[in-house]
């Protein structure tokens, strides 16, 4: 009887089956359990860590509490389809054709999750090392985000999990194959303000206080705003006016009330509670002037946060040059991430495939690059342990 | 046989007969006809103007194209009850308890109607003038307006039908019976702006032209801008901002679209073709500053127009102060009513009763109010053809 050795796990075919389930989130549509029995069957320990309805998997091959553990991160939940009818293929298709992977997922990130399990799968297998592997994989990262990544390392640190490294694989290069990594995000914030006046006949303008010119007022400043030139690794701070809403029919009628929203992604420079207290300085400049009330109400969705430029980005762009023959840079732009959890339990750095169709109709990937990426993370792990 | 002399009409409650009529713009409610009945018993030629849903009445007593043809103006439309559960009274009572008359139109205006239906009634049969007595009544005053008062100056021009002054019986005064008459209006406009920018996701706003800034800019620099400081007989022009909005609501989405409508209030410093020139110059800055398209609709309802001081507003001013001891202001405030189309006609000015709660739950006044505009509007008569 002879032993086969088995064969390495296609990232692309994993990419296929994980879109074929609709893991519209929060709804774990197949793709954990998928993966579970995956893990399991290749030595994983995996423990289901769903809470409040979010399904969370983790996963540990090696010992517990190693000092030497690589860990991944990632998300199996997708974004709504949108307009369905506008899809050229079924969005839940996962088909290839000349090259292309078409679903809801091929770029976020249904295939980083497939490369870097696939490349975990094949890497204990066959070099079994002396250390450990975790993959932290959520069913919400789409979503609020409350009982994802948190709930997972939450779990961990009540059950002495760690990873020593941490790398998340969502899509980072903007147009070609390796030219990005993540070693941070900007920090972003939101407000919302309500002013409030006095209603009143627009004929009669001093028995009303209209909150309107408040508000255009408050929301010119505040967008036409400085907030800093940018940092070393960060890009210039940034506020964006969401909305602005009154609902008032009548062009007769000064109305009471009217609201507004910003969104600030913020660097290093400023804190979730420095913007705060800006904007209510500016808030009470504006009520100074107008006597017009305003109400505020922050969310800070995430401090701004760095992983300087060292060991783990060295690590995972040596094995990007490797793969690709590009060398990325090293970027903290972009939208938010489960990286912001991360960072609090350990170095964290982000790599992934190109991400141009993400959250679209259509979206897709070469398979090529799916391909690559799975090369790219089994380098790193090599690397890691080597 | 005895022949007696008709009895005098009673303003109350012939006021209370026509608030039971429910006669919600543009529902003739039975008001007009009440009021037709009453004036062809009187010997009033009538005439019903209806155009498009709209009813009107037309009702001359003389001889047409006199020379001498005293005007009244006024509306027997009102404006819906509002919440009903917070009324007093039921809206449509028209009931007197302890010398008031509560109900809608109360102030505005069937109490106006009724008062100088009975005064032109009691005076043509008691005085038989030389000369003519014409009521010009629209059921769509509080409406758009554009097939009322305006279709029955239509009519009398097609028909060789005219007044030689014109009193609009609207209830002018602000909190004293007699304090105030009105010689003309300021215009009024309505400007509605779209913003066009180009959507994107808040992390990334240099990808996208947000149109928010742009509406916050321009509605700022309309709102702070100084029109001007007033005129002999006219109060500052005003500008108000009444609506900004744009319905989206995701913070992290810089939307494509928003919308804004301002109201400006005239004096004779400027046109509404003035004012659309410059709004439409404060547009082209801002979009040559940020890039944002903006389109702009301009309504213009009526053009500031005064009826100087002359032997129309003396003789009511003399009558005013004859029943009630107080000399009226003459005054350009106040919203617009269907004075700025007799304009056109004829000269015109206003008195009426005090407006305080007009258009208001609980909209009620004095009955003695009522039988001192009657009185008033007597003297008017007995004086015009003294
Ligand atoms: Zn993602
Ligand atoms: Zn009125």
């Amino acid at each position: 009887m002879s032993q086969t050795h088995p064969s390495p796990i296609c990232p692309v075919d994993l990419s296929a089956k994980l879109i074929q389930c609709p893991s519209v989130t929060p709804v774990e549509g197949g793709a954990l359990v998928l993966l579970e029995d995956l893990l399991s069957d290749a030595g994983f320990t995996c423990t289901r860590v769903d809470r409040e309805g979010i399904p969370n998997l983790y996963a540990r091959w090696g010992g517990k509490g190693h000092a030497k553990t690589f860990g991944f991160n990632g998300h199996t939940d997708v974004v709504p389809v949108g307009d369905e009818a506008a899809w050229t293929k079924p969005p839940f298709c996962g088909e290839v054709e000349d090259g292309i992977l078409w679903g809801r997922g091929a770029t976020d990130m249904k295939t980083g999750v497939a490369a870097f399990a696939a490349a975990a799968v094949d890497f204990v297998r066959d070099k079994a090392p002396d250390g450990s592997v975790v993959l932290t994989i959520t069913g919400d990262e789409e979503g609020d985000g409350d009982f994802g990544t948190v709930a997972l390392l939450d779990w961990m640190d009540e059950n002495d999990e760690a990873m020593s490294v941490c790398l998340v694989g969502e899509p980072t290069c903007p147009n070609h194959m390796g030219e990005m990594m993540k070693i941070g995000r900007r920090g972003s914030m939101s407000a919302w303000f309500t002013f409030t006046g006095k209603q009143g006949h627009a004929a009669y303008p001093h028995r009303a206080n209209n909150p309107l010119p408040a508000m255009a007022r408050l929301m010119d400043q505040l967008a036409s705003h400085e907030l800093d030139q940018g940092t070393d690794h960060f890009d210039p701070s940034t506020l964006a006016i969401v909305t602005m809403d009154t609902g008032n029919p009548a062009n007769n009628v000064i109305p009471a009330k009217c609201t507004g929203a910003v969104n600030i992604r913020f660097n290093d420079t400023h804190t979730g509670q420095s913007l705060s207290d800006w904007l209510q300085t500016e808030a009470n400049k504006v009520t100074a002037e107008t006597g017009v009330e305003i109400d505020m109400t922050i969310k800070i969705s995430g401090e701004s946060f760095i992983t300087p430029p060292g060991p783990l980005s060295d690590l995972v762009a040596k094995a990007v040059e490797a793969e690709t023959g590009v060398s990325p840079d090293l970027s903290t732009t972009g939208g938010t991430s489960d990286a912001r959890f991360v960072k609090a339990h350990c170095p964290v750095v982000e790599f992934g495939l190109v991400g141009k169709t993400m959250h679209q109709v259509d979206e897709r990937i070469e398979v090529e690059q799916i391909h690559q990426l799975k090369a790219i993370y089994s380098r790193i792990l090599a690397d890691y342990f080597a």
